[in-house]
């Protein structure tokens, strides 16, 4: 018999660090919220800032982060038509997330 | 046509928020590297605190975090085989991100 885990006691459906996962391991989640971060971004913008991503995606993303809570859309009705996307308070707070990723990166692999 | 990124300027290749991404995104990399944490952990500890994670997943999984020098692994030559996991100081140094991602799904998600 396998003795029990003596590690992590966070380990179940209530572990903060896989709630946040749930939310943010999208391959392009942070990436989306990084770029956008605490400015108000048009989606041409933001469709040339993260690199690599198919335009399906992106939207579906945006779709999803929107949902979420963690980004916020504003549609100006005008021709041609301006959709801006900010991050929500929500949002804002996963900033120190991708921080930590910056510097994981810089000191690590760049 | 679309004016020029003003938002970041480090969306290339050499961003190392993508930099981190491409190696910490996986669904479940960053809840592996949080169970093992500081500790020495068997395989069989492992399998029970990543809790959902198919078997195929895990072993999927391990070997990438071996192969990117993010875990170690050391195998005891005896019956029952004995595996052990344990994070290189590379790995250590990811455990910041994961205490961030704690620190907002407690805030705001649990």
């Amino acid at each position: 018999m396998e003795k029990k885990l003596k590690t992590h006691p966070a380990y179940d459906e209530r572990c903060p660090v896989r709630a946040s996962l749930a939310l943010l391991s999208g391959k392009w989640t942070l990436m989306i919220l990084f770029q956008i971060n605490k400015n108000t971004v048009r989606y041409g913008e933001l469709k040339r800032s993260v690199t690599g991503i198919s335009e399906k995606m992106l939207i579906q993303e945006l779709n999803m982060l929107v949902e979420n809570k963690l980004v916020s859309k504003k549609v100006y009705p005008q021709i041609p038509p301006k959709v801006e996307y900010q991050l929500t308070e929500l949002g804002l707070k996963t900033l120190p997330i991708v921080d930590q990723l910056a510097e994981f990166g810089l000191e690590n692999l760049v």
